[in-house]
């Protein structure tokens, strides 16, 4: 897979307080020997060298695999560490800035959370963005700023509303994995479902037999 | 001045809380017509579009003037928002990287609180940073996590250590600023002294007339 096509099917969010004393270098590791395909690497409370040294560490651990690493919200950090993208929020860079600073190689990912913001996405210049998280389609615990959530049949209409890949995040595990799928997203993004597991590799591999592949 | 040769004479460092219900831009406004040389804006607590907004608004309002304009740690947002520089903490982005991602144009102020610090910064590959902040010298209130005060006599010592232009920080008003030069720093940092003056503009006439020029 080229850089700006990531696969998008099982998405990891790594949640340090989740991955506990495991650490999220060991759970990526265990969540990509069971078949993440992407991981984004989102730690608010980190400072910025700290951060960067994790990027570096889990870029190194993905070397000449073909899972997408991406940062949340820092490009500089993205661009410092060498790794794949970043991944926006609505508060975070515009993406038409972050793409111009980005350069044409780099992964970018937008966060929506409605059909406003899906359809502002969906009208940017071809080549802006990847693809879109969108969400919180069920109730979460790991992100204490996410917004009201938008179950199964808003995430299908915002998934129709653009040609972009959508991962769908928010609330899903096991039992909620096939039918994310089924609304029309290309992927499903989890936080506890594997930072939280007590054997994440175990946690992937089912998740990765609930979307199919 | 070409922008990797900042004035740093009179250097602000923004502090929302300090400026109060003036604000930071108004504030900027009267300290550079007051003869504030550079700016540099700071602002943990913004999200990453408000910084970007807030950098914007600041590059707009220095635009023609002479000041220079550097952006707190996040060097995505100096470079989105196309101000002249970062200024990077020991905890931020390691400064080689820094200067990898941004190119040969922009401003990279490194902060060095000791000899150790110091003696890194002065073995960089020439042009990778373009000067040292250096501190606290005295006792500050409005940096948390400042480490412990160095004095004038270590200043003059770090100073003397590297051909790097040093902007001395903390808690510098009217009273220190001149001895403060006399120590051999290039310029002096000040945040409460002109973001809690009730004269913004005034406060930076008294610390100009200080050190010189």
């Amino acid at each position: 897979v080229s850089a700006r096509d990531p696969d998008l099917l099982l998405y990891l969010v790594t949640d340090a307080d989740a991955c506990g004393d495991r650490g999220v270098e060991e759970t990526v590791r265990a969540a990509v020997a069971g078949g993440v395909t992407t991981v984004q690497l989102r730690d608010h409370r980190a400072t910025t060298r700290e951060l960067y040294c994790s990027a570096v560490r889990l870029r190194e651990l993905l070397s000449g695999s073909a899972v997408t690493l991406v940062v949340d919200d820092r490009l500089d950090v993205a661009l410092a560490a060498g790794v794949d993208g970043v991944h926006l929020g609505q508060s975070d860079l515009p993406v038409e800035r972050a793409r111009a600073v980005a350069g044409p190689e780099m992964v970018i990912g937008l966060s929506v959370a409605n059909r406003e913001e899906a359809e502002r996405a969906a009208s940017l210049p071809s080549g802006t963005i990847d693809y879109l998280g969108v969400g919180p389609v069920f109730p979460t615990t790991t992100k204490a700023d996410a917004g009201p959530t938008i179950g199964l049949g808003e995430l299908g209409t915002i998934c129709a509303m653009t040609s972009l890949p959508c991962v769908a995040i928010g609330g899903i595990g096991e039992a909620q994995a096939r039918a994310v799928i089924g609304a029309g997203a290309a992927g499903v993004a989890v936080v506890a479902a594997i930072c939280a597991a007590g054997d994440p590799e175990e946690a992937a591999q089912q998740l990765r037999r609930r979307v199919g592949r």
